[in-house]
């Protein structure tokens, strides 16, 4: 029999050396070290952390007084409002997970995710009165509503039984003792993820999985203590990508939105010498095809962090000449938001702004807290060659993956066959390690045998001046089997305006001929929820053309 | 019977979303990603990232060959040299525990370590071939031991029975798949204390809080990607206070330094750009009274962190004077070295250099790593008042305290006795949550029923400009039970040279009078191996002087 290894033995875990990771100790260290600084701006509303604590205790001891406990599900619908914020502290301080919904879904969507998260409560911005009250009325269970009341709202009507500012002023205390999570493990926030067909599948996060993935992004986007922080993401979509723990940690200043538009982008940076946002492309866009009177001059360095689409070199290539610090990331919900950056080398620094934006364009390598990314044949679960040109499946491993999805086993299992989670991304790994997304499993086109990349022909219409938008999906063909079709929006303002045959040229021109679209549709593009171009509308659109050029 | 909650159930833990954290993985992704940034500068020698990580896999895969396994001892004894940093990644490889031995101890300790921790393979550097060689000869077992034969060291002889570099080079394979730890917790390192009485205990860290203080110091520090960090602080204390893994984390380069002198730190500041290096107040005490000879002008910022004793304010003040940025940090071996940081306000950069030094050398708050620093009274435990004056035991709670003593169950419990680490350091709480030092349990003088600060007296003696160095104990007096007697070494260029009356008065004029030390003893204070003065020394001393009196 072996004996025992000293090292096994009177060295356990104890209250004095085990302490469960939480994002909450970092809004508890920021009300004590930095009580009086700016946490939070919303117009003329402004906290301080001390503050912005207090009133994240007020909510929980209210929700606690409501008899919200552990595992409840607390949803809330707002924009990037500070209840939206004190949400991610306040709700799971009772130990309750925090659910945040998507402003733009539809009442039978919203009904659907109230019923499935069994909600016990909905925080519910007067904005969306209507939906939400139509949603209500189709569920089958009673459920307390909190309406937040907000001043710049003009319209909209109550739902609920109280005001957020009266529900959380009755609070009987606004000392509340945060109860920490009995495990790291435990679930903090459940995120409904925006399917293209069926139900939204429920990503659930852990504590653990928050506190790293808002530590990594302090660390890879190397901000400085008390950024400046821009709230353009949504912070209900993977709870804003974690940072509204990443700016409780570095005591920054979260600085409210809520409608996200050209001028209140650059009003906001002029003003509060915003340092650090976060957007999708579609953010991008917006800032880039600004107006001259929508513009404001500032003259201070500005961070931007961008992922998913993938965002064209081009734009990041502009946004870069407008005086924006580009950062590329990339992930998924069921990643926490950002799992892969774009990691710079200063040697790179030497190289002209397109190939700059090129090099940006590529998804890079893993976050911090990510152990494993990797490109792999998910049928042999090997890695593929790392060429920069052999497709695979992006597949993650580590402490910023989903618990899994709530009350969808199978789907959890599938999602992590292996010990890896399969993204449905496909990518190539090139031999510096970096990886390059080249499409959704689904949008890859095989034209005469022949992979082409979707993302490809994108990118290239998007280098053209007149381009605004641009969607490719495959066109079912007798000859080729597919070929790529093209969904472009102009910009309006911009003449001349190309032809079909025109677009097709230049494609011929920039990328392998046979990689050119035969078809460009122009038109505006279909958009999910959270602005998303929806290519299985474009896909239905691309049968109707088949169809008519069949018969 | 309550049901289950849709959150405890088919979310487990798989391969997929959980990993155990382990600062190896920081060596891995920096190799990966920078592979050919240099990771190791040593005279002539200059490793890249790429290179490290194989010379660590090579390590790895030679220690396996011997038979070395998960929880065995791998010691070493060595100083900043590039064996000692590969052996923080190389040993932990294996699943074996990295012990540290100080090289300034004598072969009785030595031996003592050894045994105590059961070492199966001892790497020694050759400067340190003699105490070795003795140390060894006491041992009651057999132990493979290697050489480190560095060109750097003209004498010392063979002990072992390989040398370093022929022991990893024979490695079957430079591929060494790492033996990732089984458990978060695991043991990833032995750092023995330097008691000044009894044997030394072994304190034992886990993979956990080395990843979280690894963290902890990029974030506290505010380090970003690629510092240049110069080697002055002993990896073998603390392991270097986690910095070898901070230095991988962020693909730093590591500079090392076999002799920590003022000439060969500013040399490495002026020839390597050095950004950041940490040093005890010896060190920063070199640097401030470093002859012209010595120095070497810089242009660039350097940062420097410090901890411990506390520093003297007045050293702060001239570090600051002399180009350098201060950070001052405070900690034990049992909190991995740095775990409470004097985070500073931009509010305070207003003050003048006095004002902001004496800020400065408060230990301040929690690192971000440290869930919980009271000032308690350790009969009650219960927080002291937060006033800056009343005294109570500074407690610390987290993840970056150690498992415990080795082989050592009581000390353990009583280290964590009522679920909080006790340091035994003596200090006060402020009202804006900051803690100040004012002395060990041991070294406070309770003079006529007054507790003085012996920390308090030796920062007024560091003020006067002829005061190299001063430590203050009690000296047993009729009249008031203690009084403070003062031992100061001075500067033998300063002139000129005060008296003992001219101490004590200038103490009566810079502090309470009453806490003047009547006593002042010239001469060279005895030090422990890690630089720290040897109070029980001076005490001894006291002792004698006490005797004298009364005889």
């Amino acid at each position: 029999m072996q004996s025992k290894s000293p090292y096994e033995s009177g060295l356990d875990k104890n209250p004095a050396n085990y302490v469960p990771l939480s994002p909450l100790g970092f809004l508890e260290r920021s009300a004590r070290i930095f009580p009086d600084r700016i946490s939070l701006i919303h117009g003329d509303q402004h906290y301080t952390w001390k503050e912005t604590y207090s009133r994240c205790q007020q909510l929980a001891s209210a929700l606690t007084e409501l008899g919200v406990k552990r595992n409840d599900t607390v949803s809330i619908i707002a924009p990037n409002i500070p209840p939206m914020y004190e949400a991610h502290f306040g709700v799971p301080m009772t130990g309750a997970v925090l659910n945040t919904i998507n402003i733009r879904l539809d009442a039978d969507t919203i009904a659907f995710i109230l019923e499935h998260a069994e909600s016990k409560v909905l925080i519910a911005d007067s904005e969306f009165s209507d939906v939400v009250g139509t949603a209500l009325s189709k569920l089958n269970r009673d459920i307390t509503v909190i309406d937040i009341l907000d001043d710049a709202v003009q319209h909209g009507s109550k739902v609920g039984s109280m005001d957020y500012e009266t529900f959380i002023s009755q609070a009987k205390s606004d000392y509340f003792p945060i109860q920490h999570p009995e495990s790291e493990w435990d679930a903090i926030s459940l995120n409904y993820t925006s399917g293209t067909t069926g139900n939204p599948k429920g990503v659930v996060y852990h504590y653990r999985g928050a506190y790293l993935n808002a530590l990594s992004n302090a660390l890879n986007w190397k901000m400085r203590p008390h950024p400046i922080y821009l709230w353009t993401l949504p912070m209900f979509h993977c709870n804003g990508w974690c940072f509204p723990w990443t700016i409780a940690l570095l005591g920054g200043t979260n600085v409210c939105l809520r409608r996200v538009a050209a001028n209140t982008i650059f009003d906001a940076i002029a003003e509060y010498k915003v340092t650090h946002f976060c957007g999708a492309p579609v953010v991008l866009n917006m800032v880039v095809n600004a107006s001259e009177s929508e513009r404001k001059s500032f003259y201070h360095p500005v961070e931007v962090m961008t992922a998913a689409a993938p965002p064209p070199a081009v734009v990041l290539e502009k946004m870069e000449q407008n005086g924006f610090l580009m950062t590329h990331v990339y992930g998924l919900t069921e990643t926490y938001g950002p799992a892969v950056i774009c990691e710079w080398h200063q040697e790179w620094d030497e190289y002209d702004s397109a190939k700059q934006a090129q090099l940006k364009s590529r998804q890079g390598v893993p976050y911090l807290a990510l152990a494993g990314l990797e490109i792999m044949d998910p049928k042999t679960m090997s890695s593929i060659k790392a060429d920069g040109a052999t497709m695979g499946e992006t597949m993650f491993r580590g402490n910023i993956v989903m618990k899994g999805y709530l009350k969808n086993p199978n789907a959890t299992k599938e999602a992590f066959d292996g010990g890896w989670f399969h993204s449905g991304d496909l990518g190539v790994m090139y031999p510096d390690h970096y990886i390059q997304l080249k499409d959704r499993s689904k949008d890859i086109i095989i034209s005469g045998g022949e992979n082409i990349s979707s993302i490809e022909i994108e990118d290239t219409l998007f280098r053209h001046p007149a381009v605004m938008e641009a969607a490719v999906v495959a066109l079912a063909d007798d000859k080729w089997g597919e070929v790529p079709c093209a969904f472009v929006s102009l910009k309006p303002q911009h003449s001349p305006q190309p032809s079909e045959a025109d677009l097709i040229q230049y494609c011929k021109e920039n990328m392998a001929r046979y990689k050119a679209p035969k078809k460009i549709v122009f038109g505006q593009l279909p958009k999910t929820s959270t602005g998303k171009v929806q290519k299985f509308r474009l896909r239905e659109r691309a049968e109707l053309i088949a169809k008519n050029n069949a018969s």
